[in-house]
């Protein structure tokens, strides 16, 4: 299974260019899954919540229509994240498109930083979806730092993650290694590069998007600030085995009944 | 606070080596806590039960009794690893042990790959124990690998986990960098060095014990071979602040209504 990543500067509410940029990148490769950066259309530093409410999109919308056309041409999965607008509400969520134009949503659960002020808390728990036998979870950027959200994903089956992201700690990629052990799951995490300077704010994204596999390997990382669409091979069913040791399966040898009531 | 660890090589079955070396490299120093490797008394690779049923103690015994004198004479808490004999189990267990003579007991849960042919998976669910105002956790070595471990301690308020090891694996130095940043918790992950060979099977330690602060940074970390007594001063209350930025708490944040029973 090919799966791979695109890792890119959107430019801050310029739709036309994001688009545009994606397709260019999109039409000399092919792969079974793709996955673009959290909120890859708009870009990421809302100032005020007027700006995202112009911005947001319904889904299906203006974005979902083009990943779709897309997906169906190149018979590709796409994983995207986008600001959502659904009746009232804003969130900030991930689209898996598949290539027959049937599409699910995962809205973030985990509100980083102003992030808060702007957004609705994502509503939907965390689901596994199968692409042919193969099943996808879904997690966006500040999740990383739950080891509940990856856990839970793990539990219901996923053998790949895709974790669309706008980083600015430096923490995540080191942990999402973790994250992969612990769970023996593949994890591709893609992060957008540049800085965005606005309304007195300046962040800088990290870059170094990457593909980890359920042993830790980091199977390839890109650079801080290169634009690039990689796309490496892999067996997702590697994933369902759970050893570590000829003794040890990561998910059956938990001890729940010894642990803190986590859900509670 | 000063808090430390000894990272050292112990003699497989010579317990009256083993306890020599701690006592002659703990004369020279003075903390609150001091953390030492797990089964330092006697070595790790046993080959079979017989072998352990020979070394294993009852707590309190001579080793304990060791460790109480040293604790006493410092006015020193010691976090120590041993294999422990309870009626007719055997635990590969952890010892605090108070100046004034109390003593807690934490019991491997997630037991290593042939520990689970000689050892009694641990019968105490992980609890918090208080050193005057500071809440201390202990885990052993494998335990690491459960994020649902260290999370039980840090939802129980624990500041400081100290965490006996003997890691033959590299995996993890580096995830203990990522359990302390998502629990802002300070870790005490301290290993042996050296080789064992028995039976037809070598072990080689890997070393690095480090101390960790709640922000993920590594306050120290020993070498891959050395023997070394390290102590650094900390503020346990680091740990109370579980922000990560003005508007995001590592614990607080937590959605567990959206996770999977973790618990089940």
């Amino acid at each position: 299974m090919k799966v791979g990543f695109l890792q890119f500067k959107p430019v801050f509410g310029d739709k036309v260019v994001n688009l545009k940029k994606v397709r260019s990148l999109l039409d000399f490769i092919s792969a079974d899954i793709v996955v673009l950066p959290e909120l890859f259309n708009t870009g990421y530093l809302f100032t005020e919540k007027k700006e995202l409410a112009e911005l947001a999109e319904e889904i299906p919308g203006e974005t979902t229509q083009f990943l779709m056309g897309i997906s169906r041409e190149k018979d590709m999965h796409i994983v995207a994240g986008m600001p959502e607008r659904a009746k009232n509400k804003f969130f900030n969520s991930t689209l898996l498109i598949y290539p027959n134009g049937r599409y699910k949503i995962y809205r973030k659960i985990h509100l980083f930083c102003e992030e808060k002020f702007f957004f609705n808390i994502g509503d939907i728990p965390f689901k596994v979806y199968r692409i042919g036998r193969v099943k996808i979870g879904m997690l966006i950027c500040f999740d990383w730092i739950f080891p509940e959200a990856a856990r839970s994903l793990a539990l219901s089956g996923a053998q790949i993650i895709c974790h669309p992201s706008n980083l600015v700690l430096p923490y995540c990629q080191s942990a999402m290694v973790t994250r992969a052990i612990e769970n023996r799951i593949f994890i591709i995490t893609v992060n957008r590069i540049g800085r965005e300077k606005r309304g007195g704010k300046e962040l800088k994204f990290t870059g170094m998007s990457q593909i980890v596999a359920p042993s830790g390997k980091v199977l390839y990382r890109a650079g801080k600030s290169e634009e690039i669409v990689k796309i490496v091979e892999i067996r997702p069913e590697d994933a369902d085995n759970k050893k570590i040791t000829d003794y040890n399966d990561v998910i059956k040898d938990r001890r729940p009944n010894f642990y803190r009531k986590i859900v509670q």
